[in-house]
Parts: structure tokens; sequence; C-alpha cells
């Protein structure tokens, strides 16, 4: 009886466990969940025969290994600067490792010793990253196997609202994830390249320097150049392509709005205030605005974005940003008052359903010169009974790459990314069945 | 004899050395002069028989510990960050210790030590900060002698190019003082307090938000909120000051231009690009602009700053960023990069000579509660033979302070700025004698 540790049972692990515990079943193995709040762990094994739940500090290195030792493969759902604290215990107990997140430099690092290890460490097998490589790797391969050139690949993903639960909300948006990264999304630089001419967005600019992404079902979207994009040249085998860009979705005029929360500074986490504790929402507007004993706020803010317009001034106002009333918070970086104020507004009711959009989108040039665009796209919806689109598409590939090593489908060794055949193949396979399928469209170049 | 030791021989320090080496011949004290390169330290000494060079690596600490053991007193003219070794050692070998950079936290750190070690350690006695300390202290002391209440205080300060020798550059800018400092300055966050109410500019607002600050003799500048203002409500004694402000100072017009560069990205110091060794300045410029094969490069600026000016236009132009010439660097941060192009066109020339502005506005209330407007302005100009007005500026109130305390004049013991009177009295006088003098100006509010 082969035994899988998931370590982290955060929110968005309840489909990924719910997967590993109904194949357990069937497969005769056992699945234990660890996380320092046991309560937790508890929850998402809800006493199920082949589950057990365990309370674990991953910063007690002890406690980490002993408990890692009692598994045969381990899944990290810890934060994503913990996991490679995870991995290494992985690799010197000689277990297997699988993540949704990015490949970092300290998993790099070790990739080497993993696969003389014989070992299988597979990351970014989520969502984004994860279906998003799989899905374009599987376009990808099947145009160099006919030998047609790839001279556009752009590449966008979002974790948003399902259309009926966004009216209430003039930012069409609320938290489905992590609440912290969608505040200090895009800061430090973003790169891409062009027609062969390598881009560089800097913060500032990033929200005004959008393009609009549409989708047959569910409308239109505001994309975001995502971080850098450069290096998917050489992990996609596309060294030679003119034009790479990989982007974040939000709902259409999202950006622009926001992009007045960057140009004031209000999304700055790189110096602490200290606040009264009696501050406003008004305040806090007012100490982003130059100082002026004959004008209102809301007249600074016109004066100082002539062009701000009427939508975007009633999203900040929806906010409360004009209010009297007391601020959620006072101290830390503005960004985290910012935060605290969305967590207000952006809080995810009962109901609500959310959304994970990916669109993948080619020109292609054929060998007889012809040239055609493809336009791949997944819409995920949530379900009422609680299975989120996001804990849906992070979980589910995540845990079918478990299944799927365990049962001998998926072989083989060292530090992977779902980007090769034999990896993704099998992946979307069993996805397809999940629900999880893209609609794709062709369409001669114009 | 006493024996001076002064660490550091940069472009700076031929003022403060020379001063330090007439004095020394008067007096009977010796001047040592130590630096990495023992030629710069012995062109500074230039055969004085009072004084004498040494090679010094400081990161050797057993030379350190030597050198620093020769001495009675250390003048620690090493570049700012470097500053805390010199002072620990100062402390440990129990020597007196002058800087003119700003006391860092590393310094705060050994105050107590330095006390009670009945050791005299003066820091920020430079120019900026250093004489804005010392000026703005004497006008702070004597308002708050005769019960005046100060509503309003700004202090601004620039080092620039004399007006002379600033025409044949549409900036009106050379360097006069280190480059990366100049092209990463703002970077962060400023804040200040304007009455009553506390503000915060994030860096990419920050070169739209000037003001103007005019001298009567030298014209008009654009002044930019630097850094933390607040906490010198703390240090210059007057906490409930409304509004307190210190900036820095550029020519009128230099800003605007210069928040083109700063919005563009080309100041963004957080990323390194490397860009092929053909990429020409244009290129690079292009680098950070949206991709559209039917617009030129100036076009696409155009579109992208709808409001740019002809001016600023004819910046740029003159900085050759539209040109095909190939860059001078392609490898580094785009701050560095741009860097290197501006040490090409804003290099001091043989002839040029340079200037340092410095003004204090302070508004205050008279006892019987008429109000008054005091303008205190420092116009000083570098000489045609290489002294030039920053190292004037900073090396005189060093090497006068240094003198100062030899001779008994000043007493004291701790981690001293020169913010009480028994420092900057007698050091304002000396400074006077130098020709370093400030006018007042004082008006009825209106």
């Amino acid at each position: 009886m082969k035994t899988i540790l998931v370590i982290g049972a955060g929110k968005s692990t309840q489909v990924l466990i719910d997967y590993l515990l109904k194949q357990s079943q069937q497969k005769d193995r056992r699945v234990i969940v660890a996380d320092s709040d046991i309560n937790m762990a508890e929850q998402r094994v809800h006493q199920h025969p082949f589950g057990s739940s365990i309370a674990l500090d991953i910063s007690n290195e002890e406690a980490l290994i002993e408990t890692i030792s009692r598994a045969d493969l381990v899944v990290s759902m810890v934060p994503a600067f913990l996991h490679h604290i995870v991995a290494k215990q992985c690799l010197r107990l000689k277990k297997h490792f699988f993540s949704a997140s990015y490949q970092t430099p300290e998993m790099v690092a070790i990739a080497v010793d993993v696969e003389s290890s014989g070992l299988f460490f597979l990351n970014e097998c989520g969502v984004d990253p994860g279906i998003d490589h799989m899905s374009a790797m599987k376009i990808i391969h099947d145009c160099q196997a006919k030998d047609q050139k790839i001279t556009l690949f752009k590449s966008f993903c979002g974790g948003l609202l399902s259309p009926a639960f966004e009216m209430d909300n003039p930012w069409r948006y609320k938290f489905t994830w992590n609440p912290r990264n969608v505040v200090l999304a895009g800061q430090g630089v973003s790169r891409f390249i062009r027609n062969g001419k390598i881009k560089y967005i800097p913060y500032p600019m990033l929200f005004r320097r959008t393009e609009r992404v549409t989708f047959r079902d569910v409308g239109d979207f505001d994309a975001y150049p995502n971080r850098d994009s450069l290096q998917y040249r050489e992990i996609y085998g596309i060294k030679e392509i003119p034009t790479l860009i990989r982007g974040t979705l939000r709902r259409a005029g999202f950006c622009k709005s926001w992009d007045v929360l960057v140009q004031l500074g209000m999304t700055d986490n790189s110096f602490q205030v200290d606040l009264p504790g009696d501050y406003t929402y008004r305040m806090f507007l007012n100490t982003f605005l130059p100082y002026d004993p004959f004008h209102k706020v809301e007249d600074k803010l016109k004066m100082m974005f002539p062009e701000i317009s009427v939508e975007s001034l009633s999203k900040l106002e929806w906010l409360g940003l004009f209010s009297h009333a007391p601020l959620p918070s006072t101290s830390g970086s503005p960004a985290e008052i910012l935060q605290a104020i969305l967590e207000e507004k952006w809080k995810l009711g009962p109901l609500d359903c959310d959304m994970v959009v990916l669109q993948h989108q080619f020109e292609i040039t054929h060998p007889d010169l012809h040239q055609e665009k493809i336009i791949s796209s997944m819409v995920i919806h949530g379900d009422q009974d609680g299975k989120t689109a996001m804990s849906k598409t992070v979980g589910l590939p995540l845990a079918i790459a478990v299944d799927l090593f365990m049962e001998g489908t998926i072989k083989g060794k060292g530090m992977l990314l779902p980007v090769h055949p034999y990896i993704y193949t099998p992946i979307l396979k069993a996805l397809e069945n999940e629900g999880i399928v893209f609609k794709e469209e062709r369409y001669p170049l114009e």
C-alpha cells in the first residue's frame, strides 16, 4: 500500500485531495494530509477511510523529516516560497515531489541531484502554470510535427467571477485567489517579444498597455503582460518565435481603473505608513493627493487625472475611498492597507461562483505558406457546492499527475515541467474526463 | 603634534584637504590622506610639507586598524555605505570621527558606546546634509528664542551648472556629483507634511508634483520632494510644524522631461537587460515603446505621451535617443544603460563651472500674531581652477568642523549632527570668511 503525503491544506486543495482520496479507495493507496492547522487538514479528509490528517509545522525540521518519511510521494501545497524546503527533504529522503507552483532557482539548484537519485519532481502542474503549459505544448508540438512555423503565440489566463455573479460589483472582480498577489500583481518589470523586438514594460505603464481578449461565451477582457515571457521561448522550444506574450486577464475596463490606484501609489509595498487610528478612507486617499485647501478630494483626483473616466470614479467610490468611514487598517504598507480595504469589498459571497479562463492565440505558417490563426480557449466555472474553478483547475492536473505517476502511466526522473508529451498527453486526456476542455477555432489569417 | 587621517581622496575632497593642510602648517598638525588609489591620494597632498599619502584598502581590516591607529582624528570620505566600517574601528581605537554623509542606522547603533567612550562623532557636516542643517537651525533657534511660531519650513538644495555654462545643453544640467545617484534619485517614496496632512508621493508621480523655486540672482528651478522629510520634525525640534518639505532642485523644465524617461521605465534599476551588441539608442528607446509596424519611434512616443512638449522631445533628441548610433553599453539595468548614455552627454567640460544652490523658506507667526515670510538663499559657484562649488560646500564645513574641534572651539562627545548652536555657530561664522554666505529676505505674509 503506497502513501501519498499532501503538505498544506489551504482553500484550493479540496478538489486535489478529493480526487486522490477517490483514487486511493480503488487503487489501495493511503493519503495523509498535513497542515499547521489540524482542523483544516481534518476538514479536507472528512473521515475518509483511506485518508488521515496530521498537524505539521514545516519549520520544524525534525517533524518534517518524520512526516515525509512515512510517504512514498509528496504533494507540496505550501506557499510558493516554502516549496524548496519540502523539496530538499524529499530529495534527502528519496521521495517523489509534485507541486503546482513556479520552479524557483532553489529548485533548479537541486535538479542534477534529483535526476541522479532517480526521483521524479514535477513543478508547475496546476493551472497557470500548468494547464497553460500542457495545452500550449500540445499545439506547439503538433505544429512542429507538421512542419508548420509558429510566428505568434500569446497566452492569457485569469481567475475571475463567473458572469452571473459579477454584476453586483462595478469592478466585476472579487478575490478568488491570494489577495496579496492580486494587489502586488505586475510589480517589477514585464518582458516579452513582439515581431522580433524585445519589449520591457515597467510597472507604472503596465495597466495602460493592455490588449483586448475576447471569449465567445464569456465576453471581453483586458490582458496585461505577465512577468518574463522571454524565458518561455526556451522552455517551450520555440527559440526563434518573433512574438511571444503571456498575460493575465481582468474584466474589460478593470485595468484602466486599477491604474489610478497604481499611479496614486496605493499599491506601493516598499514602505510602511503609520496613520492615526481614526484615519478615514478619504484621508487615506488624500495622503496621495497634493495639498490644496480650496478643492475637495474628488476634485483633486480629477485634476491629477484629467482623463479619468466616470466609470473609474464610480469604481473608486464603490470601494469607499471617498467615504468618511474609518479605515479597516491604518498600519503597514499602502498596498497592505489597500488590501484590507479590498478584502472587505471583494470578498467572495457564499453563493458566488468563480471562473477560470485561459486562451492561447497562435499564428502559424503552413509549409505551403498559407497562414492560419488558432484560438484555443478554456472556460471553467466554479460550482455552488464550494468546488471553485480555481481549486478544480489547480488541483485536478496535479492530482491526475500523481495518480498517473503512481499507476505507472507516467514514468521518468529528474526535475520536470509538464511540457513533455509523455507527461501532458495522459494528463490532458484525464482532464477532459473531468470537464476541463479546450475549444479550438481556426481561421485563415486575414 | 596631532594627526588627522582623511580616508578617501575622491573628486570632492580637494578643498577639504587643502583647508586642513593650510591649517596644519600654522597649527602644527599632520594630515595623512589614504586611498585605495595611491596616486589620487598623492595628488591631493601635492607634496605639502605637513601632509603625507598612503595606499589603503579599507576592506583589509588589519591595514585599516594600523592606519587609523596613527591618527588622533579620522575624516571619512569613503562612499556612504562604507562609513560605518571606518566608524566602528574609530570607536574601537578611540579616535574621533567626522563625515559629510547621512547618519545611517549602523551609526546610530554605536551612538551609546561613542558617547560613553567620550568620543566626538560628527555626521552630516557637508552641504546637503550639512550647511542646510546649520543654516536652518540658526533661523529655527532664533525664532524659538523670540517665541515666534514656525508654521511652514521648506528647504531646497541642488548641485547644478553655473548659469554661464549651462546654455550649450537643453537640460541645463551636467553631472557635478555621483551620476548613479542622479539617475536613481527619488526611487522609493517621498514623504512630507503639508498643513498638517501627511503626504506620500510614489516615484512614478514624483517628477510631476514639483514646485517652482526662484533665486533672485540665478533664476527658476523645479523642486521635487526629497525622501523622508517627516523625520526632520524631530531632528530639527519642530515636532508640531504643519508644513515641512525638503526638496531637490533642478533647472525649471528639467523634471517634466526627466519624467518621460521615468514613465518609459528607463530609470528602472530592478532588472537586468542583455541587449544585442549592435543595439542602437533608437532600438533601446523602442524596447520601452509598444510594437507598432506603421509608426516611427518618434510617433509612438508622441502617442504614448500625448501631452509631451516640444521642449521634452528636443531634450530626448539631444541625448541621442532617436539616433541610429550604437549604445555605449548594452548590458546592466535600464538605469545603468541610461547612465552610460548620460555620462557621455552630461560630462562636465574642462572649462565648465558648477553651482550649488540652497534655499530655506519659512513662514512664521510673531507673538503679536503678525505673520512673516523668510527666504534665506545661498548660491555658490565653482572656480575655473577646479575648485568646484560641490567640493567647496561639502569640504569646507567638514574641514572647519575638524579645525574648530582640534583647537577646542567645539567641544563635546557623542554621535552628533550639526544642529546644535555650539557646533553650527562657529562653523557658520568660519564659512562666511570663506565666502559661503546666506542672503536673507523677509516679507510680511500676503
